[in-house]
């Protein structure tokens, strides 16, 4: 292997000779031997792509950076937007809690991508740009990273979870308009109740994805302030005056997305509260989404000793042991998406309430477990939704033979000849197998006309919308 | 010990003769032995008193109940709210998981009072009123119980957390103000940074308890939904048309709060998504404040050998063995309602995920969880704020002596040597144990006239507000 | 009210004059006015008792403390022990985190019963005992309430949880050896799967519990360790020679349990991972409780649309609205409590993160969490065992339905046709609601003969132990 | 890019020509789209492997398996091993709850490898190996699955865990009894207390480590038993005789860890409480680790402005723009890993609380998190060890500076003078800003003979081992 030295404040490194970082990348490297490489996340890289090509516009707008050298980094910047230097960011989550040295992997890359697109080798030729004093202008690891962590975690938010649950949401909300007559038994302590109709069961799970859905978007506010502009510890040191508010504008512009300067600089660097809020509500949804595929799999269990009342698409085999079994497998990865999310939620808890002075330092592991559940949601909702939901279908026979069976109808009976008689007919009939009817007219408390008059399970579910 | 005899549906029961519960609520008494007894809170029991007269307004206005039963229930509701029967209600949280038995309890000792208060004896004389068929009216333990706790929630956090936290950032907010111009050095990693105020320092924790009272105040309007009127699985089955709107205005009327009629039943019995989004938020509020309060404990510690550029009040003798110790006891209290909220929010969200069908049987674990943590913050804050943060005041020689001492002040000199030099400045200061000023001036980058007004820390804190 | 004045090291103040607590006391109660009052648990208070008595005891023999003071100090702690003195500790959880109030609580309150014990008034007469020099003597808050801490988890894990969770396995293995031979349908992902007996099935259970029984009591040596001795930061100043191990020895003797001193003293006032690794375990229980509670509720499901297989005992009328409802209430309360205890191990996990230098200060939290999981679990599993389990019965009629409909019995013809041809067996049969008989002879891999001797269920089932 | 046809139970299905995958694989690969690809450890798949063979190897002695077919399978698995297939697994976490997906992943690849091996295309020529039939004999995704977690898991800790602990412990011990001497200031409550030595601090460290080495290794034996052997449901249909015992030695000799075979099987599938028993003492791990790491960064915090006892290596520039500033970014990693762990832990205990009946369907998530722990808690002690620990050395200077100055030496007159009259000396001191000796000599408590004979800091620590 071939090795270039690179330089930095503390003295020589050995780089590969084909990588674009730099000194203190290689450092890192080194020093963090922690889990799979390269594991920090692509979209923080394009995250501080985004801002450190917000920055140089901004710092050439205020005159403190020469227009080539802004367009220098603009256009690594969109190299790495377009995908075009993904090996280049070989660190890790498990790195300084600030997350310097990937805000100095970028700096590094640009700085010698720069020189090469000027026509140099690495390290040869006057500087183009230098990695600390030009692309990091204006700039700390301290506001980058938060700053790079909103635009990924915000994007991801907007672009994949909520696109994703809302699909969802609106299959189940066909469906529930659908299946709005389809009367059958409800279930309260997976015990027979009353009945209701399909279509209001499913409209209580796109009730839930909507208030979910509010939920997170009430916290994007929060999530669309950034950092950029209080360098070290929040008063911005070594900006120009305007920089702050320039250099969100620019974000907005670049990413398409909303994004404004954070009121208060100094909560946005030693709290990270807004990921905290974000992924409340994400947990909010993965509880939601935990207890409709808990739901759906077991409406659909069976063939023949389950539930049974509704059909789900039959995508693969089952069992490597049993001939023919087919099973709700999306559920089982929506439901196992839904623990991760919960899981990753106590760890980005942890980790938001270990600021100390200034500096959150638990950066990375919030962002990368952010980033996960925001794409595991999205994700595992389109997932279910093309595989799954799409194809429910009730099984009308058995939700009939249900309905008809069940001794929670004599409810029915409590206006008409009071709770404690109804009881009592519930009880006989249980105990003597026989029918609500029967039981009802043989303790005399209606007649035969009384009765089918009073119980029909279809004028039981109230009114339809 | 006396008793007397109550019936219920499944037969007769034997209770003590001088309470008013009835036969159910002793099942359940008896049944469910596990932990402490009377565990299920008194805030949920009175949410019951609210919704029990609201429930009897609404069917006497809806011509299903006579005004003589509803001010019979309302006289009743009217004295447990006003804490005359606190005793009455001995069920632990650890019963059935739709609250079924404290809605019993509820509707015994409502029908059982009445009628002592009718001139009765328990059991005695025409009832008054009968337990499911009047108290319970248009009612089910199913929307009655979730109703109850949202009641309990709502009240909790707008009457008790909300202006606990809001006292405290009050006072944060006087303090940062007061002390906006004593310049002190940052610190990121724990280390040494560049200077910021004291009053910029307080500042961000009062953004943050902004952030955190804004996310709560975002989750109130799904929490002021009530399941009222749902009854047994959503349909309302037994409530007459109208009556869910009714007598959730006569809810908002009684409590003065802005309660509704949940727009989905069917979701506010099978999920309690509400809860578990306001606790996501008190959640985000004890990362908040655990932030906070260990700041403060850092700043304060010493008095010799710590940080010690803040002062706190000394409120009690600090240690059984060392004489004269004083510790940060307001700011251990608050962590551990940090960690206390914390863990709650994971049991909240696991019992969030098990709703079955049609209906949520975890919802008195979720109502205590959510309680507890409500008044815990409520409550720590004002403890907080009263003998601690009032108290704050700057150690005014320790923050001068540090703040001169530092080295990161070379940061200043970034825009005019550049980075590079500015970190051999440091280093060599640091290795010879030197001052940056002798350091700069002996490396030759720069002289004594430039360092004195380059390297001013009073000018490196940026707009103060 | 009246008062008496109380005087310590930071001045006097004002004492409610029935109590025999003295000016600490008073502070903690006044500065703390967080959640229920006398939230700090008996049992913590119970496990001072039993130390203070045991360090009388060996300072006397160590020298350091006349006879006479060791008795009045050892009179009181049996009062204590003997429920004697309950309404003596007013103090909360939400103290110092050291707990340091509560431990001069109990000093207080054995100098001042002292005093009365020996004829005086408090504060009259020469002091019998002094809190700190003589009750407190070679002790510390720092070692003492861990200590208290250990003991009371030590008793409640070994009298209560394990003995619980003990007597709902020793049911579950009568019944699983009862109900060896009943033969019922298993299931997989919620869907039929190939038989196995309903003894096996609850065989599993109390696999489950005797693997958690064994987890709990792999951890109880770390927690017999007790920290008395080490004093304020664990270096056991101010004990006398040989003090440590033989407090311990006392300790032991006085409680029953084979309590001793710990190795490192630094690590038992720092640390508190003795609390984390057993409440791990309690986690470890809850989650096996949840996965039995939870299969029973669905196997008990019905009566006429669900599951159905078992039979539970009906204890309470499960509907204030449904006649004749019954639920599986016990099952809910397990599965609540278990919820409490995954939410209360994080909260125990994160106070034990937050040790700074040589003190944990989150102890109170630590212990008020474990000790109300240590009793949960032990009473739910007592109550679920009486109220459930031991009424557990088979519903033969519907498992010998279910079982002779299955299509997974196919699975046995795996090894005499091959997996392939099984499989279009099954599928066909399910497609055209055949019988896996009619359809094997149809399609025309095996004879009636063949098939009559492959497919048994009871032969599917493996050995029986 | 190039298909071929693959076939399965349910149909035809596109592959890439290219891969040794088959059917239920790339349906597999189609319809779980979530989060990145191939996600599923590749440790998992090497369970697998080892499982595989063993299976082979049991089958062909127990007579169902012709010799040429066990080595057929053998050679491949030895390939998987030897690192050779790792292409050839392309599927998610998030797939079936059961890892069916990956087990048959695993028997096609082995299936049509092994034809490729034998000299065929595949899919043409007679099938060397059947994957349901023959790689899956005598086996089900049931008990393959968690058979291969255990394997991943236990190898997992065994090689990496407790080794990278071991480790990190073995330097603590060893600075410790270096530094065994070395009188410095303890603290509590972050406040100045009575002195310890550096080494007896971080003897405490190393106690919690050896702790957790044995909270680990005490969770060993239940991890060490595995399912194989029980098939669908764990009745162990269509193995033969003796099969389980034997596989389990073969897994063990081809391991090399003591593996046996589960003494019940239906706990083994239906439940994965070995997998919460050991994450749970990895999640103690974590928690010591983070106090432990916590206190270094404190200890060394400065260099000018903090505690600043010790000094650690200076591994990187630690700011893009502070220059100079280093950082303590060792303990940044291992308490980001301590946060994850935390985090890992819940969603294992939400994974575990949720099988259902025969199986638990969170196995993938299960197995995912708990390798991730296992390596990172591995790992970055590793990293901390060799770019941290092994360089802690204590600043002496700044040491003794703050010892001199402490108040907390007070402690040392208790026995002398008592409590009260030693707390008046502190306070008076504190008061004064004087020193003690001063103080006390002033007061006339005690003569500077006294003094100088009873405070002596270095006879205040207890006996040094």
């Amino acid at each position: 292997m071939h090795y270039r030295i690179e330089t930095d404040t503390m003295g020589e490194v050995k780089v590969p000779a084909d990588k674009y970082w730099g000194a203190q990348t290689e450092r890192s490297r080194n020093n963090f031997k922690i889990g799979s490489i390269a594991s920090m996340p692509l979209e923080i890289i394009k995250g501080f792509a985004y801002l450190k090509k917000a920055a140089a516009y901004a710092n050439h707008d205020l005159g403190v950076l020469p227009i080539e050298k802004r367009d220098a980094i603009a256009m690594v910047c969109d190299e790495i937007l377009a995908d075009k230097l993904n090996d280049q960011f070989p660190l890790v989550i498990w790195q300084t809690g600030s997350g310097t040295q990937s805000n100095m992997n970028v700096n590094e890359v640009i700085a010698n991508r720069a020189q090469v697109l000027a026509g140099f080798k690495i390290g040869e030729g006057e500087p183009v740009l230098k990695a600390n004093d030009d692309v990091n202008k204006s700039q700390s690891s301290n506001d980058t990273y938060p700053t790079g962590m909103h635009i990924a975690a915000y994007k991801a938010v907007v672009e994949i979870t909520i696109p994703g649950v809302e699909q969802l949401r609106d299959t189940l909300s066909q469906k529930s308009a659908e299946f709005m007559n389809v009367v059958k038994i409800g279930r309260t302590h997976l015990m027979d109740a009353t009945p209701l109709t399909l279509g209001q069961e499913l409209s209580g799970y796109v009730a839930q994805l909507n208030y979910g859905i509010k939920a997170v978007k009430n916290t994007l506010p929060h999530l669309s302030e950034i950092a950029l502009g209080g360098t070290a510890v929040g008063t911005g040191l070594n900006t120009p005056e305007g920089y702050d508010v320039l250099v969100a504008k620019y974000i907005a512009e670049f990413t398409g997305h909303p994004f404004i300067t954070a009121e208060n600089k100094f909560e946005a660097l030693a709290a990270h509260d807004a990921i905290v809020e974000t992924h409340g509500a994400l947990k909010q949804l993965a509880v939601s989404l935990n207890k409709i595929a808990n739901d759906i799999r077991m409406l659909a269990s069976g063939p023949r000793s389950g539930i049974g009342e509704i059909l789900i698409p039959e995508n693969e085999p089952g069992s490597s042991i049993m001939p023919g079994k087919v099973n709700p497998t999306q559920c089982e990865a929506l439901t196992m998406v839904a623990a991760q999310v919960m899981g990753n939620d106590v760890a980005i808890t942890i980790g938001g309430t270990q600021g100390h002075y200034e500096l959150n330092v638990f950066k990375p592991l919030m962002a990368a477990n952010f980033l996960q559940s925001a794409r595991l949601l999205g994700d595992a909702c389109v997932s279910f939704d093309e595989h799954c939901a799409q194809g429910i279908e009730p099984n009308y026979d058995r939700i009939k033979e249900l309905v008809a069976n069940s001794l929670m109808l004599v409810t029915a009976l409590n206006t008409k000849i009071g709770y404690y008689k109804a009881a009592e007919i519930a009880q006989t009939a249980h105990k003597n197998n026989s029918t609500l009817k029967e039981t009802a007219i043989a303790l005399g408390y209606v007649t035969a006309e009384e009765f089918n008059q009073w119980v029909k399970p279809e004028e039981m579910v109230g009114k339809l919308k």
